[in-house]
Order: structure tokens, then sequence, then C-alpha cells
């Protein structure tokens, strides 16, 4: 083998936004599987809004990326060695790769994928995002027909997860999107009933009013991706009852633009005199359930039921402008990296 | 019946903290019970924080007192005449009689209170506010023998059975309590294990040391009865998986003291990050199992495992001035005006 292993680094935390220059593309020998481990090519890797949290070096869920580590990701891929019992050179396999060319992974933690299935969905609508949407809905959704749903980021891999079980469950479907394109979609691929493009208002009782229009008999469930201007909006128009299940903040990732107010004792408020119900969402809680998932959602996945969008960059010297561009909401779906 | 009834009025509606002129005492004729109702000579009163919340003219879970109305509350008395089969007489009831010494109520809408009981208890330890506690921790709590409970307002009627269920259940308990005295009674009225006076500690920094060393597993549950400071304080101490009953939010209820920072984005951050669950308690959604709670705790207070301390103000006229100091913080434990 005289292919070199390429990966991209983390050489700088970010302040605020990521830049160009917080990311290293390295290059150096390819490695060689130990045992009961596997080498994969990688030909597929996610970019996911939690990545930013991983750059800072702040206490969380997960371990912060190092200086100079590889910055952490999922990958799909080929095996091109094995010493791993149940997988064989030539199988598809999905584990967490890193922004990698190459990787070596224990057999057992990675996961043998359905050859009649692009394998990039392992990424997006049968990967993590697509497993979050199910899964949050499935815990802490409560989902009754008939009931009214937000979601923003609604176009990307899970609010469009969480948009389409919704509307299968018979739920009225809101979308929040940037942009009329995201807006169109969200209706045309995804079946929202309702779109609205956040950057047509300028402030959080516009967008509320949007809303409210779009959901007369106010919302039973926020499924909260964005926070900021988006959180802001939707807290009054909550039904008694609501729930929201508390998935991602990704208007703050770069930093809170503060308009000097407090908004935590009027939300705290609201949760109080609604009832609602607010559940924190990590997926890596829940794995035990994916295979429940995958055979719940696989099918309709298949016979088109449920769809998705991909955006696909190409090459792994371009992750680190596709993962910047996404966090500015410049993807439209699902955001890939082929290799 | 040559009796006057007398009663307090909402007068004006208060700007943050009410003061003596928002209220007025009135006087008038008895009125008289009609078709299945009861007259009751009102002995005992309840002062509650929600009540608070009644003088402002918002929309809420509950209507607000109209101005020149009667100041709405729980209260116990004697029945003086009884249209209603199943009551007579010198029969001792509760019911919403509001802050006046006579009330006409619906025999349906009264409870007759098991005689051997002192009359108030029906309105603090085995009424209203210990019902919220346990039915609190009950639905939200998830207690497990082991955790840690932090609870403020902690020799509060609802406070002190928080942490008296929490203890009975083997977890380990911290009161917050203002002023050396209720810390002295949260432990050795209460068992508490530890109790912090917020007073002693000027800001949410040096508070959240106190409840790290009071807690040195951290917090699972935190009963949320204040806001303010004290969840600045909790927050960052809660363990993955916390739960966070929202009952109450005293510390704003007279408005909010902001210093200019938008704590919501760091609450909604935790809340994600530790996957917390934050549930909006009314207790008005739950009386169904309110027989369950008298079946469980009546005997625990008749034979002194659960225990109570009460504030008594005398006369209704003085019930404007044990409010106002009560949602100050100057009660210790339960407040009841007896007339």
């Amino acid at each position: 083998m005289t292919d070199q292993m390429r990966r991209i680094t983390l050489a700088r935390r970010p302040s605020g936004a990521p830049v160009p220059e917080d990311f290293a593309l390295q290059t150096g020998p390819v490695p060689a599987p130990g045992a009961d481990e596997v080498l994969i090519e990688v030909t597929h890797l996610s970019l996911d809004p939690y990545m930013r949290g991983r750059m800072d070096d702040v206490k969380s869920y997960a371990p912060s990326v190092g200086l100079g580590e590889t910055m952490t990701g999922q990958g799909v891929g080929r095996v091109l060695t094995s010493n791993f019992d149940g997988l064989a050179p030539g199988d598809t396999v999905t584990g967490i790769t890193g922004w990698a060319s190459h990787a070596v992974l224990a057999g057992a933690e990675t996961r043998k994928l359905d050859p009649d299935m692009p394998p990039s969905t392992a990424l997006g609508v049968l990967g993590m995002p697509g497993f979050t949407g199910w899964v949050g809905l499935t815990e802490y959704g409560a989902m009754k027909a008939g009931e009214t749903l937000v979601v923003g980021a609604a176009t990307g891999p899970v609010g469009s997860m969480v948009g389409q079980l919704a509307r299968l469950a018979g739920l009225r479907t809101v979308a929040i999107a940037g942009g009329e394109e995201k807006c169109r979609l969200a209706q045309e691929v995804f079946g929202f009933d309702a779109a609205i493009d956040h950057r047509a208002h300028e402030d959080a009782r516009s967008l509320r009013k949007a809303v409210a229009e779009a959901a007369p008999d106010g919302v039973d469930i926020y499924w909260e991706n964005v926070g900021g201007k988006l959180l802001e909006a939707v807290m009054p128009l909550m039904n008694t009852h609501g729930r929201i299940p508390l998935c991602g903040t990704i208007a703050w990732y770069g930093g809170v633009a503060g308009d000097g107010i407090d908004h935590l004792p009027g939300v705290w408020r609201s949760i109080l005199v609604k009832r609602l119900k607010i559940s924190g969402l990590i997926v890596f809680d829940h794995w035990d359930r994916f295979p429940e998932f995958i055979t719940e959602v696989a099918p309709k996945v298949a016979d088109g039921q449920i769809t998705y969008l991909e955006d696909v960059a190409d090459g792994l010297e371009n992750a680190p402008a596709a993962f910047i561009a996404m966090l500015k909401g410049g993807n439209t779906g699902k955001q890939i990296v082929r290799l």
C-alpha cells in the first residue's frame, strides 16, 4: 500500500464561528489494523453541527477534540484489511472514522451496511441524524394526531425526519428554514403543511406572527434545533402541556449576540404556567434503540414515504469549508463529504 | 345573624412587590347559601406565593383577581348553614373561600376534614402545598436512593415536604433558605443533611460554591421554587439526567433585576448537554391524585415522620401585611391567617 492517509486536524480553537485557519490538512502513513481491527478506506464523511462543540475546550457530554488531533465524526467506507471475524475486504461499514481518508477501527465498533441502500444514507436519514429525530419524538414528543409541531432547520437531516414522522402521525407540521428555496423544499419534498423563512423576519416578534398564522391552534411540540430568535418567537405560542425536545441550539453555537435582556425568567415562567416538558436530548444515550429505528424507518425510506436531501462536497480538503458554510446555514439537507 | 362579612379585596394592581395600598378591607352583609350550597365561617386562611400572580392582569393558568374582587385563596371553616346533603352545621371543611370571614360555596366544592387533625394542616402539610411537593416528586422527580436533592424556600410548606419525602426515600437533601434561623430549622426540624443561607452569599458564584460543598456528588433533583440567583448557582452543578420540577420562581415575582446578561443560552445548553428534564408543575392538573396523597402522607404526619411549621397571623385585617412579608421571605413555614 503506497497510499498516504490524509486527515483534517484541529489546528486552533475557534473563537465564535470557525474559520479555515482553525483546521489543517495533514498527511502520513496509512496505519495497520491490530487484532480484531479493520482498516477502512473512507468514502463518505458526515458533517454535523455537534462537531462545533467538540472544537471547544469545555466539559461537555463528549470529550473535546485536542489540538492537533483529527476532527471527530462518522464516516462510511470500504474494508481494505480485516482482522475481525464477520467483516471482509470489500464490505461497506460505518463508524467513527474522523475526518480522514482512512481509519483503523475495532471491528466491533463498526456497523455493516445493507448493500441495497446508498451508503451515504447511513450518515443521514438512516444514521445518527435520522435516528436523533426518531428517538427524540418517540421518547419525548408524545405525538397525538391533530396536534401541531414546529421545527427549525427543517430541511436538515434531523428536522426533515422530525417533520416527516410527525406528518405521518397525523400532526400539522410547520417548518422554519432560512431562505425561500429551503421553504419550497420543506413543503414540496418533505410535505410540511407550512414553511416560514426566518430570514424574512427581522425580529422575534415578526417571526412569531408568522408562526402564529401557520399554527392557528398553537404549538404542541417545538423541536428545538436552533434557540435564539426562533425560541423567543415560539415560546409564547406553546400550548398547555406542550413538549420541547431540546436537540440543539445552533443559533448560539458561534456565541450569543445579547440584546441586554435576560430571556430566562420569561422562558422559565412559560414552562411553569404552561406545564411544558423540556427534555435535553443527546442521541448517544439511546443507541440501544437503533435496531428498532432501522426496522421501522428503513422500509419507509426504501418505499419513499420518508425522503431525504443531501449536500455533497467533494474531497476531504473541502471538509472545513463545507463545515463552516453548514454552520451558517449554507447547506440544504444532510451535509456529506465524498472522498 | 347580625354578623357582617369582612373581606380583603384587590384595590389596585401592584407594580413589582405588593404594598398595603394594593388591598382594601370591605364589609357587607353575610350572604345566604342557595341550593346545594353551604355558608362557612372561615377560621383559617392560607397565604401562598401563587396569589401574587393572580394580582396581575396577565393571561395565566388561572384567571386574575379583578379589581374590587375578593383576593382568592383557600380557607378552612365551620359550616354555619347547609343546604347540601352530607354537610351539617359544625362540620369543618376546606374550600376556596377567598380572603374573607365568610364564604358561600357549593357543597360539592368543599372537602370535609378529619376532625382528628388540626384544621390548619388542610392548608399546608396536608393541603395544596404539601400535595404539590408530593405530586411533583412522584410525577417528575424519579427519586433514587443515594441521589442528591436541592430545594430552595426549604422551610416553606412545599420545600419542607419535598425535603422530607426525599430524605425518607434515601436521598441526600440540601436546603437553601434565607437566614440562619431557617437554616437551623431546616436541619433540626426537617432533617435536611445540609442547609445554606442564601443571604450569606452575595452572588451566584459564591452560592454555587456552598452548594457544591453540600452536594459533593452533584445535584440530581433541583426542585425549583425560586429562580434567580439560586437557579444560576445550581444549574452548573446538575448531574447528567437530572430533573428539575419547576414549581415556582418566587425570586422573579416582583420583577426581574437584570444584570444585562441573557442567562437563557447557558441554561438551554445545560439542559441539552446534561440531558435534563424540566417539567412545569401546576398542582391543579393533578387533583385526581389527592386521595392517594392523603392515604400515603396523612399517617406520616400523624406519627411525626413528616412534620411542619406554621406562621400564624391573627385577624383578616392582617392578611395583606402577612402576605407582603411572606413574598419577601419573612415567614418560616406555612403562612396561615387565623380569623
